[in-house]
């Protein structure tokens, strides 16, 4: 028997007492010196094997204090089948340290196909129960039929998605706010629907919608509209919104929402800020930073 | 200096003489007896061989005769680190048997997590030049700051990409018919000028559009809106399109376009009319099918 994922993410926000989300993304050219194999090693396995040493060491320091990490797929995929190999050590290393693990994938497809992502990401026939996500993204614009696979394997294994809604760099607007009513809150409505059969014992639904923070108002307008959604809200820190951006998007209580991260975390030692510390005692300090934030942000929801 | 995709697409149609496209989807529930290992064997990298070995002689049976094959990313990952390298191994062999490759990866992110996907699978960078793809699919629902980083890996590689449209799904209206006009009306716009700064010699675009077989009359419509555009038709055959429904979308002369058939190929040995074939007299006799009723539909086009 698997516990609902909206149980088991509403536990992990309540445990950590906030709703950090930490991306995953090791872009070769940005790791600390003592990783530079990942971008100057002539072997791609010694590249792929120093990104995932990276992200291990920043699993230890984020676990126990947030209740979620959220790797970035196309920064595995670079490395082929080495980054595959990564990306099951890093899921494996953050699930052993008790954290959440929402696969950033988005992903879409039909029938077969559909199954077969679901499969590969939320089953742990193939990579094994401890190598398997919590949840990943995907994106709606093939329709209900290409949701529907996903939806039938996270109420098997007590997994979740995050359907892409709202995203929040600049031209997401083009198709998104097509319409009316725009696209977005046309996605939003039957990401309702869709997790009307997946709810809880917390109320919550194990069917979340990626809603960029970079439009507070909209963000607020689909928090009232989707009442049991968990939201996934990229767009915190190095791409521009603060706590106050993003507190519309939370329930009462600072719950049904993560706040992503994720160079402003993993590569907070690059800002002039943080110059001379070491690159472990940057990304600590910009945890805790964003923690606090995050908190009174949250605390202002408080019931 | 790399050749443009459109160009390289353009040639190899017309040295075929037809537009199928083998779409590569090795389902391990559905291979031949003899690659049963894909389903039953304990070791996932012989579950990952197996399937890869089937595709590597379904491209010796179909090379020389289509201009390009589709592999389905979906069905590789469920192998995980094993599966990826089943797919570089299988994109080998298509490229050196001379074959296009165009892989369903129906990717799509921003910024350089979108560089990320088009480092992956369009760059020779880490993978080495002969196991990228020609082309692939992008999902666009992140809009045009989501495409540009793959349109500008096109421009210096060669490469092409294939725009989600109008997909041939049952439920893929949904979203793509929102609004006035329909959205899929407004992405065809889009991919017409995304496209512009990739024209060919040939005087089509290497920046294509999946639309499905499914919509004879919308195809039709979206070939006139989009001249210079190469289309990707999915739903032939086992999805319940024929020759006729996919006509309207060939340029004249049967140029622009490629048909996709998937399983209609690769598990022709199933369907009840080729009872009691080998499995690879079943694939060659659908293969020569298709590439009958194609050159047909594609002849009623010449001017």
């Amino acid at each position: 028997m698997n516990a609902n994922y909206a149980d088991r993410l509403d536990a992990a926000i309540s445990r950590a007492g906030n709703a950090c989300l930490v991306g995953l993304d090791p872009h070769p050219s940005m790791l600390p010196e003592e990783f530079a194999a990942a971008r100057t090693s002539p072997s791609r396995a010694e590249r792929a094997a120093a990104a995932g040493d990276f992200l291990c060491e920043i699993i230890d320091l984020v676990a126990g204090q947030v209740p979620a990490v959220k790797p970035q797929s196309a920064l595995f995929e670079i490395h082929g089948p080495d980054g595959a190999a990564a990306w099951e050590r890093v899921v494996r290393a953050a699930r052993a340290a008790g954290l959440l693990v929402i696969g950033d994938v988005k992903r879409g497809d039909i029938d077969s196909t559909a199954r077969a992502y679901a499969t590969a990401f939320l089953e742990g026939a193939y990579s094994g129960d401890d190598a398997r996500c919590d949840a990943i993204t995907i994106n709606p614009y093939l329709g209900t039929d290409s949701v529907k696979p996903f939806l039938e394997t996270c109420g098997r294994t007590g997994t979740g998605v995050y359907v892409l809604v709202r995203t929040s760099n600049p031209g997401g607007g083009l198709f998104q706010e097509h319409g009316e009513p725009p696209l977005y809150l046309r996605v939003a409505d039957a990401v309702v629907e869709w997790g009307n059969s997946l709810v809880g014992r917390c109320g919550l639904s194990s069917v979340g919608a990626v809603v960029g923070a970079t439009h507070p108002s909209e963000l607020a307008l689909l928090r009232a509209r989707m009442p049991a959604t968990p939201f996934l809200i990229p767009g915190y820190g190095a791409q521009g919104a603060g706590a106050a951006e993003v507190a519309g998007g939370f329930l009462p209580g600072g719950r049904g929402a993560l706040v992503n991260s994720s160079r402003g975390i993993l590569f907070a030692w690059r800002e002039p800020r943080f110059a001379g510390m070491h690159w472990k005692d940057a990304t600590r300090a910009a945890l805790a930073e964003m923690i606090g934030a995050l908190s009174a942000a949250a605390s202002a929801t408080r019931t």
